[in-house]
């Protein structure tokens, strides 16, 4: 069987875990993730997509004190980071941080499913502190921050990244965009963890994986390379001038566009949502959203072209004074749930990945002696 | 379309580096494997798989002399590395230190071909130094040895493994497994690699995870797993008892089967050549000989499964006193030639890979507020 280039369309197994619909919707577990989004924390909609259902009140209990529990990172590794050139790509240290922090665990290689599970949530909690944490010593020269067990996933996460408490409605939009980023179905950064996962390699080796994908440009990048070009507009008219100008040189705006939706990206409405909330605060963010509004309908009229997430995520974090370089980042500290997901969902159902490739190499070549050659 | 579980047999995209045919044969770039193992030097073949061509004397001592100029490692990996908990897995080892090599590369996000070439020639050189060296610090509790310029690839790899130098017996047998494990079409880490490449992340991203996917037992684990079971035969009797009591108890003897291969590895008669020439300056060796025969003659008598190269580049391996924690990252040392490769084809040719999933779960639920929940 020959499937088309990059797997487009090409249903490789089942997952009950998330989908995406080309329709524009996306469900979690059997929810649909805009309602998960507007009612659910991070931590319930974690332990949804990682046990498959909601929790109890004192399942979720549990669960959030186990998350803050394991926000500590071993000394060894943030010595590492913070031997790092400075300035490294945080997805970089994100690698290099999980790849480490699998060393330091020593039920690492347990291959069976509640242990896996426990690594997840070391996984989950950890990914943060790096994030955060990492790029205060290898971007901001300061020093690392204790993570508070007394807050949740998000409020603390500000926390550490900015040493200051941020507000309801901040660590809300913040929380809000880990939900929407949480699980995706198979884009390539999960499918990298699946491939990886089928090999039985251990959930550090998945996740390192899962975070090398994401680095590249045409998956994870994409919010930070959005925001680069939006904060250089000082006006409506200015940014409109410039999407023209850059279509007519058939370049492409990053944040546009989708392997699955067509129409719609069902994201795009919860994020707009949550970035005119913070308008209303802002002047400098109702700035920012209607440049958004702006870049959006030029894309429209002139190539038909939505938005994706990361389009509306960037000017989010922008607005909740969160830097550039975490972007990433931060995608991929929430769909480390995801990942983490994924690697249970392949290793109980486990069949090895490998697939075939078509040679159209030479054939019969003879081996000539070096002193022969020309 | 729906495409069979684990890919299997199913074409996903073209290559022009190699192939594995199911009828027993493997060509690198136009050149049959066997030929190429009986009759090119590591280097040369390295070239050919990435270059697309043999060799000429001038560029093979060019080649040769950028392998051998890029082996030092950074201070810091190696001190970070000296610094893993004792007897951590040497994948684990490996995928840290390439991990870090990438912070301490300035051309690690250049994406074209001339940079990912050097790229990958820094990556080949240093990953082999991270193994030997790696080995001796986490495993040994002994100091690092500087690598030797003057050496060629092989010959400095056991040098700085053993702080000896080894015969040329030894060295050509060595290099000759590196030959054959060289690249292997679409394999599960070469897939995880191109699936990395496809995000257009950074050659060193795309590296990290396939030695995270050759981590796993199904996959470059096995060359460890089957010399375990060898080095406990005491005699030949005692090896066809405990297969055949084994494969009673249903249970997986590792180095035999592949997906590719029904009939035979052609890899396998090469390494068994090599074996045997070992064998004659060496009774233990011959005795191992006669115990992998033995255990492959009842595995084709009980279950017409013929063995792969695993099963005996193991016993070569521990003929020429490697140990044991060394052979799955030996075997990454040489693919890296083959990962390299197919993440610059891979880029040339690109298209996100990103396929689709069956959704099984379910559908329709609505959130209920926790205090309303059982």
């Amino acid at each position: 069987m020959r499937a088309p280039k990059g797997l487009e369309g090409v249903i490789v197994d089942s997952t009950a875990i998330s989908v995406s619909d080309p329709e524009g919707y996306i469900i979690y577990r059997g929810y649909d993730l805009s309602e998960l989004a507007e009612k659910s924390s991070f931590e319930e909609t974690a332990y949804l997509i990682l046990n498959g259902r909601l929790p109890s009140s004192t399942e979720l209990k549990e669960f959030r004190l186990s998350l803050a529990k394991n926000r500590d990172v071993p000394p060894m590794v943030m010595r590492t980071i913070s031997q790092l050139p400075k300035r490294s790509p945080m997805m970089d240290v994100l690698r290099i941080g999980v790849s480490l922090l699998g060393s330091f665990d020593r039920e690492r290689d347990l291959q069976n499913t509640e242990s896996n599970m426990r690594k997840a949530i070391k996984l989950v909690s950890r990914t943060a502190t790096l994030v955060a944490n990492g790029f205060r010593v290898v971007h901001g020269g300061q020093r690392p921050v204790k993570p508070n067990a007394k807050l949740d996933h998000s409020s603390n996460f500000l926390y550490v990244l900015k040493n200051k408490t941020a507000s309801q409605l901040h660590v809300r939009s913040f929380e809000q965009t880990l939900i929407l980023y949480m699980d995706h179905d198979f884009n390539a950064s999960t499918f990298a963890t699946r491939v990886v996962g089928s090999t039985l390699a251990d959930a550090y080796s998945a996740a390192s994986a899962g975070l090398a994908a994401l680095k590249g440009p045409l998956h994870g990048g994409a919010n930070e390379k959005a925001m680069e070009m939006l904060r250089n507009f000082k006006s409506v008219e200015e940014a409109r001038d410039w999407v023209k100008q850059t279509l007519g040189r058939k370049e492409r705006i990053m944040g546009f566009g989708h392997r699955v939706y067509r129409k719609i990206d069902p994201r795009v409405p919860v994020a707009k949502n949550i970035l005119r909330r913070l308008s209303e605060e802002n002047s400098q963010t109702a700035k920012l959203l209607d440049i958004c509004l702006a870049v959006e309908e030029v894309m429209w009229s002139e190539k038909q072209i939505p938005p994706n997430i990361d389009f509306y995520a960037a000017p989010i974090y922008y607005s909740l004074g969160i830097p550039i370089p975490t972007y990433t980042p931060i995608f991929a500290l929430t769909r480390m749930v995801g990942w983490s997901a994924h690697f249970i969902e392949q290793v109980e159902t486990n069949k090895l990945i490998r697939p075939n490739a078509e040679y159209v190499g030479q054939r019969g070549l003879k081996y000539v002696p070096i002193e022969m050659r020309n």
